[in-house]
């Protein structure tokens, strides 16, 4: 079994990289704190005799070999960089979960069939230089020179120097793909990021998938007017009261959906020309949807259109429609799942099976191979904040899961 | 009566000083093109012999003695400053029908008993310098040095340079006040900028009073939140969706008012952090209620928080609000606007009595003197855009109803 004094310690030490005057972590992409977290991890990977590479997207590794050769790997991780004053649980406890699993399996001398790679993926988190999940879609050859080579972010920094710098290379930066071969598993562990478990009391949740993340620009448009000459009802084409309407629907379509992990939310939203004495004549909006599968997401937009054809009839006003992301839910491996049902079970643990309703990097591994997720509930659900928590007991309970489902799929798949 | 096409030659000569590439006029307050717009009225008001000056804040007067020694004055005007891209009809339609009637009574040789005296007054439009009805506020002594000493637009240009280069003086600025024993009236003829002359055919409306407004900040305080794992319900604390649904309530409750001239308006909308994948956490926004009495506006109120406790209740959001602007209803004279219904009812016109939804310089006139003023029709409704326009046939109309009350209110107040 894991230990627990030791792994609670590593969390300790991780966050004393990055932190801000708020109380929390700034451990952004490519920073000098990231990059002393990265010194901190790969002198930890070489203490346990792995061997350590850097990829060119700076994607961390530590590979302990198998006993058999020529076998795929069970690669295992997240990321260790925070958003701007975040915490210390996000990414971290995938990765340190991980560096637990392999200091527990060198310190007993455990012997496995397959190789097993403890990854730290760069850049998962929304970062400066507006590229997240930067090293898994590397990885999957998503994410190439083009795509990185005149980036820059608001300070002026530049990318690919500062990936350099964090031991990447733009020159061979296409050479991060690893081709499906090389795996035959990608497990991560990840805090839930929601309430689910803490309300239902149960320590691990096990992801049936990634959700489906889609996105609309919808501007509505009506007609700038004096905010006083201008009387109520039908002279008035107030761009902000339809938008308004919109909105309200919009969360009351999601709210209503009989499924939980079908989320809705307008978060970016401005309004035209924008001044007490005139009725808005222009509201542009974000519509975002999360939800498993396309099916959810087009019945929750079917509702949604119908308000939109009211809503124009109505209030005298133009309303379109952009799509301006349509990422599609990735499942998660039956077999994996079975298999951590199955020892955490065994081991008397109670599982919630869940949707993760945030993007990881887990999402774009189950590319390359059959993958799984472990979540540990959050305290109060609080996310990318400082207070961020996750309670020593569930961190415990999970770790141990994933040290058995790593062997006990490193066992099945010979 | 008055000479229909002069006064239409009058309205296109003024028109010519600034022109903009977007097709309206931009003669905002002490540009040059408004300069120039000032000595073109000057040199009119000369050549029907009118005793001409420029006070302090710029205002331009021009006066033409009565036959009795010692009265006070019958006063009329507007401005000639515009917004941004503005009409040619907005102030200039005030300033324009008074030159008109003078030039008739100059032209026939009318004797009256009072002088009179039109005034075209500085800066009554929004402007770059943040001050508006500059010159009637300074009339009445609401303006004064240490408001005006170190005003700057955002180009830079010092206000008080520009008023001396207009003709006024930052040193004697006060000076610019006169007593209410000047004047026994205040005449004012202003574009509509709405639509219920133009809706019910009616030529001429008679205000009787100028809108109070009420303006209040309001803050929605909810939570921040991660827009994929925080569930719909309970979890979310959305700013936006509870400001929403106050806007909608702000929208009924004046629409469902009995009084037509109660309106109310969300103009300006903050929304905090403002980001496709983040619950808001917080929302700003303005709350403008215009309506003529107190009264009017505490009812519309006492609906709104109502809704506001509702809110905060069921949405676990905290509403704060503070008043920005608390400006009271001013009512015209009775006996001018009965005159001014007598003498439009003789020569034969319906007239509409109707309260002014936007502010003009009588509000502050009114403090000095009994006040009155004629709306002429605008087409569309349209105000302080290119296409504000009113048909000559209605501007012949009001005009010569303002050239008859003056000669009644002359007489009837010897």
């Amino acid at each position: 079994m894991i230990n627990r004094t030791r792994l609670e310690g590593w969390i300790e030490e991780l966050a004393q990289f990055g932190q801000d005057p708020l109380g929390g972590l700034t451990r952004t992409t490519f920073t000098a704190p990231e990059l002393q977290a990265r010194e901190w991890l790969i002198r930890k990977l070489k203490e346990i005799d792995l061997d350590v590479t850097v990829d060119p997207a700076a994607n961390i590794w530590g590979r302990k070999e198998g006993l058999k050769n020529g076998l795929p790997s069970i690669a295992f991780g997240s990321h260790i960089d925070t958003v701007p004053n975040g915490g210390k649980y996000d990414g971290a406890l995938g990765v340190l979960t991980a560096l637990e699993v392999l200091t527990t399996l060198h310190e007993q001398g455990v012997k496995i069939n397959h190789p097993l790679e403890l990854v730290s993926f760069s850049a998962e988190e929304p970062n400066p230089f507006g590229l997240s999940t930067f090293g898994s879609r590397a990885l999957t050859g998503k994410l190439t020179r083009k795509h990185i080579e005149s980036v820059t972010d608001a300070a002026g920094n530049v990318l690919t120097e500062r990936l350099e710098i964090a031991g990447g290379s733009f020159e061979q930066f296409e050479q991060t793909v690893r081709p499906p071969s090389d795996f035959v598993h990608y497990l991560e562990v990840h805090i839930e990021q929601g309430k689910r478990l803490l309300t239902k009391n149960i320590p691990i949740g096990i992801v049936r998938g990634i959700t489906g993340i889609y996105r609309e620009k919808i501007t509505v448009k009506g007609q700038p007017n004096h905010a006083g000459t201008t009387m109520m009802g039908a002279d008035r084409q107030d761009a902000l009261t339809a938008a308004a309407r919109l909105v309200l629907k919009i969360e009351q379509a999601a709210t209503d959906y009989p499924i939980e992990e079908l989320v809705a939310t307008v978060g970016e939203f401005h309004v035209r020309p924008n001044a007490a004495n005139i009725v808005p004549g222009e509201v542009t909006f974000t519509m975002e949807i999360r939800g498993e599968s396309d099916e959810q997401l087009s019945e929750v937009h079917n509702q949604i259109e119908e308000t939109i054809a009211h809503i124009e009839n109505d209030r005298n006003v133009v309303i379109s429609r952009e799509v301006v992301l349509n990422q599609a839910g990735v499942p998660m491996n039956q077999e994996v799942m079975n298999t951590m049902k199955t020892i955490a079970t065994n081991r008397g643990h109670e599982t919630l099976t869940l949707g993760s309703m945030a993007g990881h990097d887990a999402a774009h591994l189950a590319e390359l191979t059959s993958s799984g997720m472990l979540f540990v509930p959050s305290l109060e659900g609080k996310s990318h904040c400082p207070e961020e928590e996750s309670r020593m007991d569930d961190i415990e309970i999970v770790a141990n899961v994933l040290y058995e489902t790593i062997l006990k799929l490193d066992e099945k798949s010979v």
